[in-house]
């Protein structure tokens, strides 16, 4: 007996004792009564000091699992292991159909995993060498001295004060007038994008969206039980022709765009197409939700004002955006920036279901930003990236026969092969050879995009880029003909 | 002109001097193709280094914000200011009845708020003065020493393994039988419910529950759309004559129950009613959803087990709990236990609605419970709300003239007056006199309770505690007769 006692480094071993002395009596190998070592006898037993044995004593006994006589020593006391009943349910049959959606439409249970040594384009994901680890500790010690205590305690369903006054002055740089707006933080876009959908009146219950879009998003709308429209995707931006045909034909709830690297085609809309966008979709009385998506990550020169910035004081824009993509996506920080009323409500959604974001998060975001390592850190990133990026298109010029490459930055590119050809099928095959990536049609809303596929970048070396997409492209030449 | 330009602390000049210049040109004090004065010039004018000028300068020429022409000298670029349209939604007409709910049900919105100088027992959060902040900080430096960056990358929807694989020995250290159990960490206990409730199918429509109960539990019921039947407490726990008689005579979808510490009456459910309670509803196939709050600040002696231990290799039971209240309700951290193959579709709702709960915030708490700082903060904790709350008890007994009074530990006492009084009228007395409370009726399902509040005393200090229960004990006896 207690010879089976072993130390683990790094947590105190008075704790370590008392979890084993619990885990005998809980397991029946110590009995109701029997009387346990003395402090003495055991410490010498297992070579620790005897003030360890009394404090894990001492501890036992104050939560009622031994018990002590008075110069007789200490005993195990009645622990409850009554089994009342014990039934079985199926769970599944007790489950609803949106819950059901979800585990089927959850990609990451279907994905072909890659394997350790496989070239994976998978993720969008940063790539995590760059995170600037140093600057972040160094942001958490600031705040933590400065305020810790009420970084640790409860906060604000609205958000973090001075991460909501950053966000807002960080918008109005870009051009939004934030007169009558307001900002609710979220654990993620995908949360802010969760509440809006719960709070949404259903009407027509149809969205209208680009088409290939954000699969996280699809979910969602789905998930809710929305019809999704999904329109084409032109080298500009959205076909504004077919969303004025669909508008003069059926009512939609809203629209959801990403026009700033949009998810997967890369596209980044044009300042002419936002216009007309914001024109049109105004016209109709239909709000958009516009997804800020890597705006941050932009590679080439120009200024592209969100599609926010064209409305004014109009509050028919709901914009949803996180740093996660390019900061630290652990993290679980972003905001939907929108009329001042409609945030008060979302408020109380947001108080209703997870009381709020962590403050710790967001405290140590924002002095992170506050700081100015969010800059230096985005200029660091975007010159890695970027040569990524530039590597990726020219190995994909060179190599893959495609109908179509879409990407103008960010973290990926997106692949149309001929009608003919199933990415599926290539994914397969390139499987085998030790290189996988992201099949197309889960970001179709209609079942299409079999010939399409996405390549994230943002992981893999420079060599690998090269030599994965050299692999796909001689697969698709040599098995598939094409 | 720039003579408004005023530095702050701790944020990178040439940030400051970026984000000023910005400013200008977005709110038009600085024109389109306007000269900007030169590096030197404006370094002569602002007092900042030249090296900061160039720094700022070249940021606003990486966003497009202004142009550069070899020889001449820097410019202002082109900047959408075009509104395109601005048109006004009346958002409350565009948001569901479920969302109008949560707003009418949000009682931070209702609350009367005490001003400085007050003596409140509106809270149950922890007293932050006691928060173990150093070690917390060492608990953060160590677990990002070991993983920083795969900290604040992506993580999975189920939860940080490590953290997961603790709490599931943490839990069969109480006696749970793990053998076919999974955890879900969520943001928190009220993530956890939420998503759990969102995933249940509506058979009857009904829960069962404690009158009163968790009033954040209450308004989640009501927002799914739930039909609430409450029973009665006894003083070892729900009275379970009721709840046989509503069994024999109604459909109930699940029991929410919160055997320890319950909220808001303190009591604690005996070892003898836990058997009775599980052996209930196992007979009549209802699942038991146990509320763990508060569990471990238990300031008695003898063992308690969760309802869960009862059940061995059951499943008829989910447990939903976290430390926030005793530790750090600033992170957000709380979990699921469960049902192996219900907690693997659950995954699949997180993933859908937050991808996952923050990596940080779970890692750094998995390291601070792994350090064995939690054990130590417990005693800490323990031993001063233990003196609180006998001081808070015997000055109830001595000024209050309650019919009845419950509370056996925790951060809160429970009084119920005679059926005659107005806990609400009271309040609005007690308010002018410096000391506000929680109306109990909140907590009630059925519009009862008008004759009771909640004392919560963690946060406030010894003498205050005396002086306040003094006070609402006087304005009772003398301004209301009792």
């Amino acid at each position: 007996m207690f010879n089976d006692f072993k130390l683990i480094d790094d947590r105190p071993v008075y704790i370590q004792l008392k979890d084993y002395l619990k885990e005998m009596i809980m397991k029946g190998h110590l009995l109701e009564h029997q009387k346990l070592p003395s402090t003495r006898e055991l410490s010498k037993l297992l070579s620790i000091s005897r003030n360890t044995v009394l404090n894990a004593y001492a501890d036992l006994e104050q939560d009622g699992i031994i018990y002590a006589v008075k110069g007789k020593g200490n005993f195990v006391g009645k622990v409850e292991t009554l089994k009342a009943s014990s039934i079985e349910f199926n769970w599944k049959e007790r489950l609803n159909n949106v819950t059901l959606l979800a585990d089927e439409f959850d990609l990451m249970k279907q994905d072909i995993h890659w394997e350790k040594g496989m070239i994976s384009f998978n993720s969008v994901a940063p790539e995590e060498k760059l995170f600037d680890v140093e600057n972040f500790k160094r942001a958490f010690l600031t705040r933590m001295s400065l305020e810790g205590d009420i970084v640790l305690n409860y906060g604000y369903a609205k958000g973090y004060k001075p991460l909501i006054e950053y966000l807002l002055h960080y918008m109005e740089m870009k051009g939004v007038d934030i007169s009558n707006k307001d900002i609710l933080i979220t654990n993620g876009f995908t949360e802010g994008l969760d509440i809006l959908l719960s709070s949404l009146a259903k009407k027509s219950g149809r969205v209208i969206c680009e088409n290939p879009t954000h699969h996280a998003a699809l979910k969602l709308f789905r998930l809710h039980g929305f019809d999704i429209h999904g329109i084409d995707m032109k080298d500009d931006g959205i076909d504004i022709e077919q969303v004025e045909k669909s508008l003069s034909e059926k009512e939609f709830d809203f629209a959801y765009l990403i026009p700033s690297y949009h998810n997967p085609t890369g596209i980044v809309t044009s300042s002419e197409k936002r216009a007309k966008i914001i024109r049109l979709f105004s016209q109709y009385q239909i709000p958009i939700v516009e997804d800020g998506f890597n705006e941050e990550l932009r590679y080439s020169g120009s200024h592209l004002a969100p599609l926010m910035t064209f409305i004014g004081e109009g509050n028919n824009i709901i914009y949803i955006s996180s740093f996660s993509k390019i900061l630290f996506p652990g993290i679980r920080v972003g905001w939907i920036l929108a009329d001042k009323e409609l945030i008060h409500c979302l408020e109380s959604m947001k108080r209703a279901r997870t009381i709020h974001t962590s403050t710790l998060d967001q405290a140590v975001l924002y002095q992170y930003l506050l700081d100015g390592y969010f800059e230096k850190y985005l200029k660091k990133a975007k010159f890695v990236y970027k040569k990524k990026y530039e590597l990726a298109r020219q190995a994909c010029n060179q190599y893959i026969p495609f109908k179509r490459m879409t990407g103008d930055g960010g973290l990926h590119l997106f692949i149309e092969l001929e009608e003919a050809m199933d990415a599926r099928t290539l994914l397969k095959k390139c499987y085998q050879r030790g290189v996988v990536f992201y099949p197309g049609d889960v970001f179709y809303s209609n079942g299409e995009g079999s010939n399409t596929f996405r390549l994230g970048f943002s992981r893999l070396k420079e060599e690998d880029i090269v030599r994965g997409i050299k692999i796909i492209g001689d697969t698709l030449k040599n098995e598939m003909g094409s």
